[in-house]
């Protein structure tokens, strides 16, 4: 199943997406756990009377800190917080601040929680995937340099592109192998495997499951196993994860006040259904 | 006014507190920007038929690193985020996980926000203050030292005490001069002023509107000015803002899973309205 948030006329809701159409359904992610099988309003939107917003608004986001390759595992796995704010959906402009240096995108694997993966068995970690979605953890890199804490590196306005949608088929053994790349502006950078990454899906889960309190709707950020790259304002950044979907967000200057979206007009490509 | 959200007979609800009754309200954090005179459902609750929750769900719970007294001022300001779902209401047990050293209270005033502080003057900043609540930012000391991200520190479950409620009345320079104490089973530790701060809640809001996305409902903990205190499974601590409330919180050991409340009984204490 293929489940978004879209904007359509009368409002703005979850939708299972089939056959060129979107079904509204009822938000999943309200109760203690997330419904599997959403309930169907009845109502349908064409897709193309669609426009695609983040598939979830997470109340955390947390993401994996080194976890990029194999080497990676001779360090103690650590994570860091992104600010739900920062959340944008596909088409949507990442704005970038003046004076920072550089900013990255990172493509990766992302998680989205039917509810916490407390409970330190394989099983409990599994059975807490709702599903998957593709992430941007752009990140300033002089920025994480100067802050130990990389809040301000990782959680400005537009810092984290996801979606297009959130596909609940594939379990974390069929994820295991996606491939996962990055293209900016045109030039696809050296792609590789959620395979790759330094721990798995299953590992990244038990450790976040010990010390994070998780719920319904929350997002984990896998790590990036491919090529990192610069973004520079007026060109499309692209992350896609095969079996999930492809998320392409204009990249802008952002406007003196920080939030903003001058510079480049945002072009709609990639994130449509 | 006084602003508290309520567990009642009948649901949760937000409350404003006025001789002895809690008046129902419309949520006020619900819009782009909070709305400040919450609009009275008409129904009450007596309120010995109330039990204090966190005064606000916050999307963005931020603190300021390195704020305690004059010498932080050689380094630049420095934010972390505390994960959301680590927030709990008065008289809720902090669960104290095992095996991980040292876990201290730290008693800080914490600034609600009405909307984003972004726009860089003061006037701007000013404006983005709905209230003022008291926070607990609970801290595990050697989580600290071990991971340089604090994301195990300072986010497991229960470590954001937030309460007993918003109060309204006073604007930033009213507050810049409150004691700030903490209190753990009964000892109380030396005690400090919100005008110690390395940083005043006007250049803290100036900084984090330069790079965060915050809106209605976010929660600013300010740094402890203070002294802060070991926690021990079966006491209390107490973190007392002047012109604010006291906010009380049984400790106790955490349960296996870590979520948990096994160990001391809740007393029902400080956060009584």
């Amino acid at each position: 199943m293929r489940l978004a948030r879209i904007a359509h006329p009368d409002g703005v809701g979850h939708a299972v997406l089939e056959d060129g159409t979107a079904h509204l359904v009822a938000d999943p992610f309200t109760g203690t756990a997330a419904v599997r099988e959403p309930v169907r309003t009845g109502r349908s939107v064409p897709l193309e009377r669609a426009r695609l917003l983040a598939p979830v608004e997470p109340r955390t986001v947390v993401g994996m800190a080194h976890n990029t390759g194999p080497e990676d595992r001779l360090l103690p796995p650590q994570s860091f917080l992104k600010a739900p704010r920062s959340v944008i959906g596909p088409d949507a402009a990442v704005p970038l601040p003046g004076g920072v240096g550089r900013v990255d995108g990172e493509a990766e694997l992302a998680v989205v929680l039917a509810e916490s993966p407390a409970g330190h068995t394989e099983e409990t970690v599994h059975r807490a995937v709702f599903g998957w979605t593709v992430a941007n953890d752009v990140t300033g890199r002089a920025l994480q340099s100067a802050d130990s804490l990389w809040t301000s590196a990782k959680s400005r306005a537009g810092f984290t592109p996801l979606g297009p949608w959130i596909e609940t088929g594939p379990g974390p053994a069929a994820m295991a192998d996606a491939r996962v790349s990055l293209t900016v502006g045109g030039r696809r950078l050296r792609d590789a495997s959620v395979a790759g990454l330094a721990r798995s899906v299953t590992e990244i889960l038990l450790h976040l499951g010990g010390h994070l309190p998780l719920g319904p709707g929350d997002v984990v950020l896998t790590g990036a196993p491919g090529e990192c790259g610069e973004l520079r304002p007026g060109e499309v950044v692209e992350a896609a994860v095969a079996g999930v979907g492809t998320l392409a967000n204009p990249v802008v200057a952002a406007s003196p006040d920080g939030s903003g979206t001058s510079g480049a007009t945002p072009t709609l490509t990639g994130g449509r259904p």
